[in-house]
């Protein structure tokens, strides 16, 4: 088991990048607003120690280094209400695809938007409680699946409306996947200290104003089942992250549609674990197609 | 540019595990005929050498330790005569998916087909040029994209098709990406070699019968197209690879549709590389769910 409380990773004043433990204000629970951090020693998903030294945090990372994951899952369908607001129908199973590692990115880091996806209208934010696992594990029973996780963060699953769903040839993963175009963060809190991951307030603010708000009470699959399905005949890593799927809210979903524009400000924030705040940044040059 | 000219990781008589450059008696081209090859220090992904040293191959491994691969990306539907069988349209851009990197197999290795894909039929196979990254590259002009590919070799996609294409909410990820479905191999044959990917024989033998025999001339988009096409706005890495998809004859697509069942031996094969030969293993183990 991880001995973390709030895993964050982070660029040091001192110009190094660490492993931490973040050390939170009194009544701050906002892991974005870390300023210091016990650093730890070792990786997260083998054997680590937290020490006594303690680093200034200049910036926020990804919680978990491209190395140090192999695989992001993500779920659609996975809230009533937002399944209703997409016309389709409550899924049987959990609806799996996968996004590139290349896709993670940190908490504050700006969302780039390549060309591809400036062609057509569709650019959409989506807040997630993403579940990241601590032990591999396989053919896991409900019961016992919260035990391989090693905490919960927030993220942003990206998505392009157009390319996800129409140009996709039916696939979603073309559409979610460009670089950058999974946020998360601001650090990965133990499920030590987040014992029902059931019951949390889950919420997007789009430049300051709510657009997505519920709690992940409204999950069709809970974290635990998904990670007995997700993991029938599949080795689940140390390092994996599952994002569980957004609640209603979406652009998509609103009358009139709604898209994120160049510049827009998008805020996931998940209860007891903090908010990441990403720009939409519209890449200027053309693809070389 | 990778120096190796057939690419292996092997289990050697020594009892150790290498990176070799396989040595083929003349008149071979089977790569899984090889039992010397030369032995490559460092990680064929970056700075290697290819030394004097020869060691005795005991067991052809995954060309890739999955420790060197972080992402298995898939096309489907990238064969016009595969779309036809599938009673689907030509795709106007290439359809994305993919597998996570514990799917990945060696080219002999057995097939385990976990309990959740024996509840139903649908157990297929699908043979597959697979392209090796060997640079990071991203928005690659098409007629560079075969300068980014380190080499090819041959892999199975396999697929459960009531997973794939019924029970997934239409998402083709969970139905092909259980442990051990991308068995590749037997080697990389380095791009030095095979300079035109697009008029390969590629066929697959279930029990030594061929069931399917096309040529990649028949890819409805190239591995140059889908290079490009793929890095728009996303960053492949080295290591990275791409099943390319799979010509006709595929179990679901004949009359009567034919499944394999437990102990059947698949043999996907790719001229210039050689075959995997995979036999399918049912577990005996049900599911804890």
């Amino acid at each position: 088991m991880a001995s973390f409380t709030r895993l964050v990773r982070f660029l040091a004043k001192d110009g190094r990048t660490y492993y931490g433990d973040a050390i939170l204000p009194k009544g701050i629970t906002d892991i974005g607003k870390t300023t210091q951090a016990r650093v730890i020693r070792g990786s997260p998903w083998g054997a680590h120690s937290v020490t006594e030294q303690v680093a200034d945090v200049r910036l926020l990372l990804s919680p978990l280094d491209r190395a140090d994951t192999q695989s992001v899952r993500c779920l659609g369908l996975n809230y009533a209400q937002h399944a209703a607001e997409s016309n389709m129908p409550l899924p049987t199973y959990p609806v799996l695809f996968y996004k590139p590692v290349t896709a993670v990115a940190g908490p504050f880091d700006p969302i780039p938007v390549p060309a591809i996806a400036q062609e057509a209208p569709g650019l959409d934010y989506e807040c997630e409680l993403v579940a990241v696992i601590g032990r591999a594990c396989a053919n896991v029973p409900e019961a016992e699946a919260l035990s391989y996780v090693a905490g919960y963060c927030v993220g942003n699953d990206v998505s392009h409306r157009e390319w996800q769903l129409k140009r996709g040839g039916g696939q979603w993963a073309l559409g979610k996947g460009f670089d950058g175009w999974a946020p998360m963060g601001p650090g990965i809190v133990s499920s030590k200290l987040i014992k029902d991951p059931q019951a949390l307030r889950i919420a997007t603010k789009l430049n300051g104003k709510v657009v997505q708000e519920s709690s992940t009470a409204d999950m069709v699959f809970s974290v635990a089942k998904t990670i007995a399905f997700l993991s029938q005949g599949t080795t689940l890593l140390p390092g994996d992250v599952i994002f569980t799927g957004t609640p209603q809210g979406v652009g998509m979903g609103r009358k009139p549609q709604l898209w994120l524009k160049d510049g827009d400000v998008v805020e996931v924030s998940l209860e007891g674990v903090g908010s990441c705040i990403n720009k939409v940044e519209f890449e200027k040059s053309k693809p070389k197609l």
